[in-house]
């Protein structure tokens, strides 16, 4: 099978333990994630052949980031080593009212600083079918995303399905800049994923009647803005997913399809969270490898919900589930009783 | 008060931490358990004397299960030192809608290759007014089923109270010799208890409407069930506990009492569950130390889903709750208020 | 801005990790905490200057304590050391139907010893516009009885607001001697704090149709309940918070003020709780800070309520949340969601 | 084989983790330990039928006392249950020229205020050979030290053999009163351990030649303290531990034995330190066992340093080894080669 | 380059944290080991492509076991998958005179049970230059030793250097039996690798006045050990590790090499040991890779034990350091001198 | 008593547990540090009352570095808050022949991009009798050079004692940066403190006969340095720490003082480490604070290098001890005795 290829930055995740607040903190799980990573991870646990490719500093903290990701059997020969700095973002998970936090420290990392000269897509492309980025890529530097563009082009032209995650973060740039960037490279998309808030801040396209605040979301509004966003780039299909959270810990998570004219709505699941932070990255790899094992648009979505389902329950970035698993939830057995 | 005795393995439990994945875990909670075992300990938490044999082989290992015992005021005196190994299983603990996941590695256990001449029930049976097992035990070998049967036919014969636990493990037999041994076995039984699949599982009696996936079951079934099973084998009683199983953080638990020709039927409990491993075998001995005490049916079964709901709330096996305690929520306050 | 200061016995908590039961425990948490102590410490996390008064041997365990208060900006100049002993509680925390266990070792402390020339008030008062303290403190020795009483009649004389939360504890005194001495120190106080059970165990005011195990307390029980201890006193205002146990992980939390003849009633939070230890606390010091900083009456109990739901999120005894958090939820985000 | 009755304390030990100070500790590991139970412990991992005497409060921290000896095979029949309070002590361990230091909060336990009644020692020393006690027992009240000597002189007249251990504190009582309430009992004791400060301490018998303090001991002085001790009381052996200090990581151990007019001095060991808390009373246990066992006094000096070697490479008070391990290290291998 | 290939089982290592009994344990650090996968990796760390063989089961403990080695960048493409169990074995550390002890729990593994048929070696030959095993592999089972004498046959015919490590383990096999298929083995052998046991152990040929308990070696009777090993097989290298174990904690260590006719000496090191197990592999790796990289026969042994001697720092079987380390501690820099 | 400030960055320190490697660590211990605050933490220690100037974000990360210098009561009046990160320093604890590893990542760090305006040292002196800095400070930016200088400058002219140890990081400036900026420094300098390889950096003034990775330094050679360094700056003292590094493990330690033309030594310790970095920060505060509390130059030198050789055992950058600890081991109990 060709493999997904997925390009962006992995940082080093710094989490408070359990529910505790940064001031309370005298350790950190150190772990490692990425929009891309995440969703590269999942891919390959989802038995689907995953390259990813990226830059990190030449030190034993980007080495123990290449290492997470060896380990689950993506392929890191694409790579590179270099520059001084792993990306850092600090998580604090919300309990009940109080939110979950993230503090990014991620200026000028390795992979923000990468030239243009570093990456061969020629090259990596061979043997890819698929490529998969989201919009915090072109977002960490404008090398990047001109990097990120060319690729994008190359990928259309090479005749890779391109899929693209919004992914919109405040902090890293204004709407105003995403949407002039996202709207050159959607151009060259055919697969447009976000969530509950990315049309609405990269594109100003709202769902009506939705308080993204207020524990739920109107399907109906979600519909306008799919058929909005399609329209305007001429995706192939549009995915959004519906997280309506009713308080830090419990969360209901359903995503919606459209793919042609046609729509598709997920099952919806009532979660109890363990750790939500990569719950769209494990939904995309959900909706990636559902496509490429040959699933229908109504299996897909709903192999792509119960697959992000589950990484709700999974503390870390990747979605360390198999395929099994996720055919075995949106195949109905959502009890959660136990295996022996 | 004369002891109940149990009879059965005791495992060395290998948990992974939170609701961390098997391919997470870089350290295993090292616990200990066995149904009989936390039958066992809960007795004697529960104030009961309680007798615990077994064999576990003359390692640091077998030590270890052998103290776990002890530290709860278990008698190990017929707890025999021999063999290889000690059986292991492997625990992962589920959330949301993730399932809890048991891998066995018990094969070939000093227990499961014990020898009849190993154990010398004329002389542990003094003392004792009580015999338990479960369907556990005889499953592990033929060995081993042939002097649980032979155990079973001389407690009757001294006048034991018979109480039988039937645990169906698919990985342990087949339907059909689950059937065949414990059809002989049953011969003996006064008492039979029986979690929401088991009655199905070995002897082909099923409630009707009732899905156990379905996080809803039917008490009406399960009548049913009970009268069927009483019936077939002449039971003192029949007791079947009824886990709902909304989601793996969230389980209903009831039980259903058919004695003489009477049915009761427990309070029904909304659990959050910190460890659902044990939950029967915590009832089972909260029937036991219930009648021995000399309650009334109703009370019966409802201090015995009591003490099981109470165990949901602990982590590891076993039962680490008072009859005190059991009494304080069986009498209705159910409300978790802090007690200082 | 001119200080609070509170007067109170910090103790050693030692509390079991996760859900542990004390006989499972091989390791204690060590935090420290006190019902004044968390209001102060509060109060210096709200952005209000906060002095605490107190006795703490002199010995590293003390010191320890008194790092803890420093550790979060609370003015420790008046820290007595001297004395033997560090009080403590062991505390194990519950999860569903099985409560929350809090057991005392904090006779002959340090504090409870101290003598009434160990403290100068009129030096401590002296740039302080608000004495608070609770019913705990003068429970701990009749000495220490005298030394409060002192202290409110000269916090009165100095133009102090004083505020009292009546916090009844049984082991530390019986109803009869608390009601006594709390009847002489109400005359100088001008606001009067209580959860839903301390009116009635101290003054045996009593709402009506409220059980509070039920999971579910009337307000209008508690109107009355109000206005009873407000005629009796003469108090300026009274706040009555209501916890609603469903289970040991689930409360229903909300408050009752009664200012003038005015009752104020504030939102209803469903927690999902992580420890509950402290809330009380919280809530009082969100209520002095929002007094003294200027908000209205609706608002004060709102932003009162909502530190205290906050709090439920955080492990220890201590609120470490900022008052711009505390503004954020009062305000209507109690989603949980994200920030980043 | 009869049983070896211990008579003493048991408290909860809390002990910072690894080499952190106190004022670091955000966690305690908690353990149990005394001198009296570390002895008894010892006895029943080196195979001795031990029998432990003492009162613990009527809850969950007194309730995890007992189990910790329980775990171990310790007899607890005659452990008393009642009083307010657990003694406890608080240890930070010490590393190169940094001393361990310990805090002690053990006023008023249970056993302190234990009274006379409590104990029924003509029923206690049923089927005991032997009883030990040690200077701490009877230093903890007055009507302690009263049951303590009644208890000895009761031992002496039924025939079992009596030791002490002299275990001085200075925190407990000054050393005049130590000196007057041990000499008293001293006059019933058959056996006298001291270690290298003990019997200056109390008896003000000074070994020549020897500063404490510097890291090497001369055995000659100690001959002398070991011959004035046992004509001034007519002991029948007299051991005296010599501890070394290089460092707190580093300290030498070995023993000397005056038995009639022989001395025996013992193998000399380069320890290692993981824990040197209860190498006194591990070396009091393997004596007593390897007297019950019946070896020489050459043997029997050389086994009890081995074990108490051995403790010092244990974390907590109880030195969990076999007799077999015992043996092994006294027999020559010192190497510390893997055992596979 | 091309690739080294090992062949073996790699095993789930309980560990006891710290120095922690296996009793007082109630957490097992959960890492993978085995001596041949510890030789991979190893390699691959030191910058040599690294091919494992071995069987895993199917299950998520065998999947944990894989991804250890992915992790690290191994080849396991050749890792075959089926079967019950993984093998286990238990480890404590020891500390001062207590020496470390293993509990092997490895029968009837996957990879012991695995057939003939399961290995295609043709097929795994192809692209390596080395194929190095230890003498566990063949003590596994029958069928495992003959598919390791066919391997190293056929790695012989095709112009692979073989290496072979003695690692005589005395509860996998008998003397005899070692012997006997080992000679078997060493006809094809090029390098053969022992510790200061193994030769005396399998062939019988031991190394005169060396006491491997004394804590001091005899170099002058190991170049006796090592001549006549090579003149009995023909080897055209012979190595020993001389270990003298001071304490459990204090190692020195050194090795000797054979090649021709020329005896080389290594430096000597005095370690501080972290962690033991797998030192020899680590040595073995080291040799082999400063074999591949072109040094000369005095730096190779000087690498190997400079690799090696690393390895006593680093907690678990993996040797996790670079080559550049490696080669800064064998060109002089024993200093330990922090680096920043 | 007047205050002593300094002047410096705090940075987040990263570190593995126990003797991880970085590759292996899923947590790091967050804990602070940094040369400055190292010293004005440890000088409150001791009794000393201690100003700290810096500047922190202003988010939770920068809020956890400030509390933990309120925890030991440094006054933090003037720490600013603003900018976007706090400096990050990983660290991995070496043993053996392993070294230690530190990896900066602390570029652009809000301290280092802070601005002359942010200090107002006109204000910050008043009340200060001492201004200490160290060689880090001016190496982070021009800016905070100029910074630098100009509160030398000032503290000079004011009357402050100044201060400097040399502290030379290469990651940070070149060998000839520091040299110049140092050199323009050292003139407002009155107390030069440099460790055994400074003076060669910055001045190229080497001592004669030493090899710093050999485990021993000559003291002769290092009277030369000190008194090369006093002539070129006119320091009215110098001082010069001697590490000898014989593992990662164990270090000598001692120092050498020149005051006017006397020359005094230290005591030499040897040291089991178990936390080397801060240590010459501990022996900065030790002199700072001898000499304020009025001891002599001999007096002063030893209780120096007492406390900092008391720092070698305490796990962070900070020295937790008394000034009580410092003088006891000063005057000669070195051998950890316990302390109860």
């Amino acid at each position: 099978m060709k493999k997904v290829v997925t390009f962006g930055e992995i940082m080093l995740r710094l989490a408070s333990k359990d529910y505790l607040r940064f001031v309370q903190s005298e350790e950190f799980e150190a772990t490692y994630g990425g929009a891309e990573a995440n969703v590269a991870i999942s891919l390959a646990n989802y038995g689907i052949d995953s390259l990813y490719v990226s830059k990190l500093p030449n030190h034993e903290i980007g080495q123990a980031a290449l290492n997470s990701l060896r380990k689950y059997g993506v392929d890191t020969s694409y790579v590179l080593r270099g520059g001084d700095r792993l990306g850092i973002y600090y998580l604090e998970k919300g309990a009940s009212q109080r939110p979950s936090k993230v503090i990014y420290d991620r200026k000028d990392s390795s992979f923000a600083l990468s030239k243009e000269e570093d990456f061969n897509f020629d090259k990596i492309f061979k043997d890819c079918s698929w490529f998969h980025i989201t919009g915090i890529t072109p977002a960490l530097s404008d090398e990047v995303a001109k990097i990120t563009l060319n690729a994008v082009k190359k990928a259309k032209k090479l005749g890779l399905t391109v899929s693209l995650d919004l992914n919109y973060r405040q902090k890293l740039w204004s709407k105003e800049k995403a949407n002039s960037v996202l709207t050159e490279i959607c151009k060259y998309v055919d697969i447009c994923i976000a969530n509950e808030e990315d049309a609405a801040d990269v594109f100003n396209i709202k769902a009506e009647k939705s308080d993204i605040n207020s524990g739920s979301l109107s399907s109906e509004g979600y519909k306008e803005v799919c058929k909005k966003l399609k329209e305007k780039f001429n995706f192939k299909s549009v995915c959004i997913t519906l997280r309506e959270s009713v308080s830090a810990n419990d969360n209901n998570w359903s995503a919606i399809l459209l793919s042609g004219d046609e729509f598709y709505f997920s099952d919806r699941y009532s979660l109890r969270i363990v750790d939500r932070v990569g719950g769209g990255d494990s939904f995309t790899a959900g909706f990636i490898a559902a496509t490429l094992k040959g699933y229908q648009n109504q299996d897909i979505i709903n192999l792509a919900v119960a697959a992000s389902a589950l990484k709700h329950s999974i503390l870390g970035d990747f979605n360390l589930v198999s395929w099994e698993e996720v055919e075995k939830l949106a195949n109905g057995n959502k009890s959660g009783r136990i295996q022996r």
